[in-house]
């Protein structure tokens, strides 16, 4: 059977592409004038600690859901409108991501960074619930996924997202009291993705075999 | 009979993402100071209202025109130079949304938001002529098509793009007696499209097999 | 035979498309205080018609540049280290657009204009000449092209470009008297390729049937 | 077998293509009001070559980290968990180019200077490492490579990066005593590898037809 969704990937990869690169924009240099310091600008270059890191996170966790994009559309096979709209919402999620990115940078440090971790994680949240979604929409029509995928395979794919929405609920929370410890659970949560991606792919492949 | 249109709907597909992920630029964070302040943060965002609005609604226009270019190429197998001038006009306009989009966020709430949603509606009755000038390119010439579409799915087609012009003609006399109507007018079309795309593509699947 | 060069057609259709969509950034909304004055936003949107001009010119020349870029490596099978080399260079042209445009847009009708001008022209000199260096190193090793390829389609495809060179210097000098008619010249010459694009297809297609 | 990696290099791709025109933004037109003088224009211009060396400098740069990724990537066909995170450091990497670049357009000609340049060389060593890594990763594991490379093309490809890490160390240490020489010995290497790309492909090649 065909694969109807390319052009839906080749259009994903363009808008996780974009909006991965963009996040560099909100890197700006220091604005402080040290033409003559050399000091003061390694200073105020080392000052922009937040930026690097909100802008390190927030283009690990993109580069996450590329990947998790990524798997769950190597199982689906065909598309209809609904499956385009969730997968529409998960880009319109992606794009967003640059704005609490600059909110963090901006904030951390301060007594106002509850509000932009809170933010920050919300929309990871957000970001849950539309993979979900688009898994849900996926795989309760059997005749959108790839033919040869066993029910197991569907089941530990949602499983794995399932505890994306308990985690950066809890780190939404967690927000208001500990900003720094939600965003370590949300960078936790991501590592956690990468390293079980590998797992996924294998019983993938053994459905593929059996 | 191999498609001849690869590669126009790859940078098609490239300018779309750009232009959609583009428009988060307008986002952009409140300039007040508030460091020290959580609840004065949390006031600012929230005044940003008119920004996530316009920033919504023009990523939801930019999607729907990718879907239905999406839909127009599916049919489309060769090309000359006046389809590739009229995808281009497409393209152009594409890029433009986000200008009216800064203008609206801009403006939203202020006696001069007529100016700005007529702009912006304005700009989606051109839009709606050049899909109607790509789409009456490609049908006039069957030779462009895909080799098995009926005359009625063609039809289907033109039709289901013609409602554009009035509503959108409509949407931009609205704007200068009730903008906030006119907005919602674009609004409830393009969600009307998002519904009936599915049909148009049972529709072609329909004389693909007949 | 395989077409070996479809990456590098991907990643240039890549560049093409974000230098394009990046004009729009150069479009920025009145920054003038019209909020309660909507004849007054009227006037300050009409006043920024130079940057309106600029935008639509830049965006026609570098679809234009794709469309000629599309066309060559339609005839481009294979790839060596020059060939990518000439390429860059057109991709790095191609980016550098951007900045007379926002020259041209900021200096039109100010005595400067000349300057911004004789900028703008150059820059297409120049790109003009990666252009010929190009297609040059593609066609002088004839194991780079398509096989079926004919001579007169090789000569065709060298000739139709080399009228871009002495047209824009030509531009580029006039912009010292007139920077007006040179962008007239340039836009006219862009006009004419447009137009003929469809002869050298045919030409290309007749080549390929005999 | 088929290629398993072509999501990963369009994705990539997208990303380079990206990061490489964004550059474009960081050359933003003189600011001094000359509207009726147009020697002070082109002074401000050519007072603007930092600007330009570090733009050229650095797309240079990108567009030699895409042939080289180009390179390695026509080598592997299969992709593990490891592989995407280290190519997903590069593109990182890659996207990061932008910030040491504004950097040394900012405070070229100034004492300054110094920290400017140590940071774009030291990005080049992070940047090698990444390289290297992505090479070690696949060639470690030959079931992720093109299954009739020899090993010579592996060592071949292997030995070429290794340059890359000593001499982008010199040129950092270099930038603290003589940053122009550091940025010419960057160039330099990178001219290097443009020319021995060549050679490469060749003994990948041989490697193929033996």
């Amino acid at each position: 059977m065909e694969k109807e969704t390319a052009r839906i990937e080749g259009f994903s990869d363009g808008v996780f592409a974009i909006a991965i690169t963009l996040l560099v924009l909100e890197l700006r240099i220091p604005a402080a004038e040290s033409n003559n310091n050399p000091q003061a600008l390694i200073n105020s270059l080392l000052a922009q600690w937040p930026s690097f890191l909100a802008f390190s996170l927030s283009f690990f966790s993109i580069f996450i859901m590329w990947v998790n994009h990524h798997k769950m559309f190597k199982q689906i096979y065909r598309r209809n409108s609904t499956l385009m709209f969730a997968n529409g919402l998960i880009l319109f999620l992606a794009t967003c991501v640059s704005y609490p990115t600059a909110l963090l940078a901006r904030y951390y440090g301060t007594p106002s960074v509850t509000v932009a971790v809170a933010v920050y994680t919300g929309l990871f949240v957000l970001i849950n619930l539309a993979f979900n979604l688009l898994w849900g929409i996926a795989s309760r029509n059997r005749t959108l996924l790839r033919p040869e995928i066993s029910e197991v395979a569907i089941k530990k794919i949602r499983r794995n997202y399932q505890y994306g929405i308990p985690v950066h609920l809890s780190a939404f929370l967690l927000s208001f009291c500990w900003p720094g410890g939600a965003l370590i659970l949300c960078a936790g949560l991501w590592t956690y993705w990468a390293f079980t991606s590998r797992k996924l792919d294998l019983s993938a492949n053994l459905a593929k075999r059996s």
